[in-house]
């Protein structure tokens, strides 16, 4: 079976039995993503998102309800590295089991047991992660940040042959609702730097990608593999400090303005759960460069694509404190991708570079071509040009002292259950 | 006692009972670098490097001969992180009962059964490397390729003022000794890029700082704290493709270019044996700016430079076959380190970033000032244009497939024995 292909686990006309499922705007049956939980005195360990549940999966083992995974049972406390490493054969098996089990009332009395309300349920990091890289695919933003540095050359030579990225900070990468320390640091002037904190705190809408299998060292991923070696995705906010970023970041790239947080997702959302929502890779006009053969594979340009619905959402303090709901900011579609991340994983890997399981990848910003579409405030305010104004009446260029900014995802398809990415948020302390 | 400053173990009339030890060019009594070894079937675990021998660190405290540290026990096998996470005070202690031991003849029945010769000694990593990060301190080096690329402006504006640096891969930094398999990539052409092996392969001459304690998230640590947080030095060489560089590198920086492998000697030399060649930070000319005060301290400026002579070897297959010894290309001193690793760590730290225990640091290249220090072929050949003649007849520009390449480095001091730092070698594999 393919990647890109669906079964009936994709059905939307399945029934859960667990209460509130059915419909659940992120986590109904044919969704199931991986996540680590605890509860309680208890270490963490993984879980599987069910409605407003998580379902303990090393309980379930344990008590015999998974017979054909009881090899899983060592994998599945402290660190999902080792679960993500077996790839998509036991990830599509897990799926099945635990469909089976949830669609069917049968097993309700048995499995119920299992089930944590996710209230009383605190996530954590699902990885160790080794290295974390983040790419550049998002060719609007790419387009709009180059017209504000280089007006006459937005995009540079390279974009449309080589799948940019950098190697980001494994240590920062935190789990959605850790604060967000403004970073202290060189900020531009015009009598040399001064010494402060960011005035210009931005976030970055991302999604991030989970390593599986991995390579060793030396032996490139065939575009063709590639995909057997993603193992799933979360939401990213790519914390950005503008200022720190404009002064540091000739010749070597982004440093201290970007690794200082990096927010993601706590729930692993699968391939599988994705397979509905695949589509053709960016369409490239006739006066666009063909690839090299090492990037191109022809089941990756008709299937390599996502269609994600993605959002970006402000609720100021003074809006919490008037009682105003969070706004929506701008949001767009993860069509802006210039390369797949199958793409991105061969590229990563055609020099021998090894990717190890629990690796992270970012996709860099996605920004739509429309405005409204903007993944960062650099872009929505014109690099700080433009303040947008909110309900409350307020402005913002960049982020302010109090702001909790959510990021968010969702992959809708007709016929289809729609499949929602949990949450990515994070609130600006006082600094 | 502060980091710089001698004990009774620098004394270089000190004598040591394991045969070979006193005057051995890299590993006499007053060196004692700690290393990650394994011998016969028995697993990786701490040694210390002690002439041609390697003494089994875990074998003497479990045999009662470590008193006082009998708590390291349990973080003495599989990777030394935590070792290092305990920071100076322990290392010290350490060094001193280690000593104590090997200098006193008294001891040499107890203690030799732990002798391991080097001959039967494989050694591996010594941490985990969570993040790595490359630093761009050689300031000949920079202002040489800058001068490459930019002519008129081969010192950008911000390096001054700021260590820049950028993160490197952490998976595929590697032991000496590991192969270098020529890494293919998409290579600069006239009509756009082709894909093949780079032809333009290069070493870089480093310094590897290993993280001690670090920090955590959203805790700078300040300029008169750094030195506490770091563990100790080895060579690093950061191998690299020009031609891919050359391509990809903007905007975001060096990526499959350097991230094929990372290569580092498996000694941990610590900053105790390293005190008496401590110097003067770099000295700033009266036209250069003071860095901001999160970058200066008394004590830095006064002792945060190191005095080493570093230099690269090579041997083509060649002058193996015609049983010629390796060739030294060019050496220069680590006192063309615009920034001291103190002020590196300050400033990687300053906007909260984490730094664990085991991280790794790159210094950046090193390069001298005069012709013949420098740090790459990069610049020994002007950027391939003029090519170098070795003993052999044969010409370089770059690394050939069989070259084997090594890079040393060896503290020298009056009055005191000299440190070496051990091997970092590679041999390009034919591709």
């Amino acid at each position: 079976m393919n990647w890109w292909q669906t079964d009936h686990t994709h059905n939307p006309a399945a029934r859960c039995w667990v209460k509130g499922a059915d419909g659940h705007e992120s986590f109904p049956v044919q969704n199931l993503p991986l996540g680590l939980f605890s509860d309680g005195d208890s270490g963490p360990r993984a879980g599987v998102a069910i409605g407003n549940f998580v379902l303990d999966l090393g309980g379930l083992i344990d008590a015999g309800l998974l017979p054909e995974l009881d090899m899983l049972s060592d994998l599945l406390r402290e660190r999902l590295n080792e679960l993500l490493a077996l790839g998509a054969e036991t990830r599509r098996a897990l799926r099945h089991a635990l469909f089976a089990l949830l669609t069917d009332a049968r097993h309700r009395d048995a499995v119920a047991p299992f089930l944590v309300p996710m209230a009383h349920a605190d996530m954590h990091m699902p990885c160790d992660v080794g290295d974390y890289t983040d790419f550049y695919a998002g060719i609007h933003h790419a387009m709009r940040v180059g017209k504000l540095f280089r007006p006459d050359a937005p995009l540079l030579p390279n974009y449309r042959h080589v799948p940019i990225g950098y190697h980001g900070r494994a240590s920062s990468v935190v789990l959605s609702g850790t604060p967000v320390k403004r970073p202290q640091g060189q900020l531009p002037g015009a009598d040399g730097p001064r010494f402060g904190p960011s005035e210009r705190l931005d976030l970055e809408l991302e999604l991030g990608v989970w390593i599986g299998p991995g390579n060793e060292l030396g032996a490139p991923v065939p575009i063709a593999e590639a995909a057997e070696h993603i193992a799933g995705f979360c939401l990213l906010n790519d914390w950005s400090a503008r200022d720190v970023q404009t002064w540091e970041y000739q010749p070597l790239g982004p440093f201290l303005a970007k690794n200082f947080l990096t927010s993601i997702s706590p729930w692993i959302i699968t391939p599988e759960a994705l397979a509905p929502f695949r589509e053709r890779a960016y369409p490239r006009g006739a006066d666009e460069p063909t690839p090299l053969p090492y990037l191109m594979d022809a089941d990756d340009q008709a299937h390599g694509g996502l269609k994600l619905e993605l959002g970006v959402w402000l609720q100021t303090r003074a809006m919490r404190q008037a009682g105003l709901p969070e706004t929506r900011l701008s949001g767009g579609g993860s069509q802006a991708l210039y390369w797949t991340v199958q793409q991105m994983l061969a590229h990563h890997t055609v020099n021998g570079c090894n990717l190890m399981p629990g690796d992270l990848f970012g996709t860099g910003t996605i920004s739509g071509e429309a405005d409204g579409s903007e993944g960062s405030l650099l872009e929505l305010t014109q690099g700080g040009k433009a303040p947008i104004t909110l309900p409350s009446g307020e402005t913002r260029t960049f982020l302010q002292d109090g702001d909790r900014l959510r990021i968010s995802a969702v992959a809708r398809a007709d016929g289809f259950a729609s499949i929602g990415f949990g949450e990515c948020v994070g609130e600006v302390l006082d600094s």
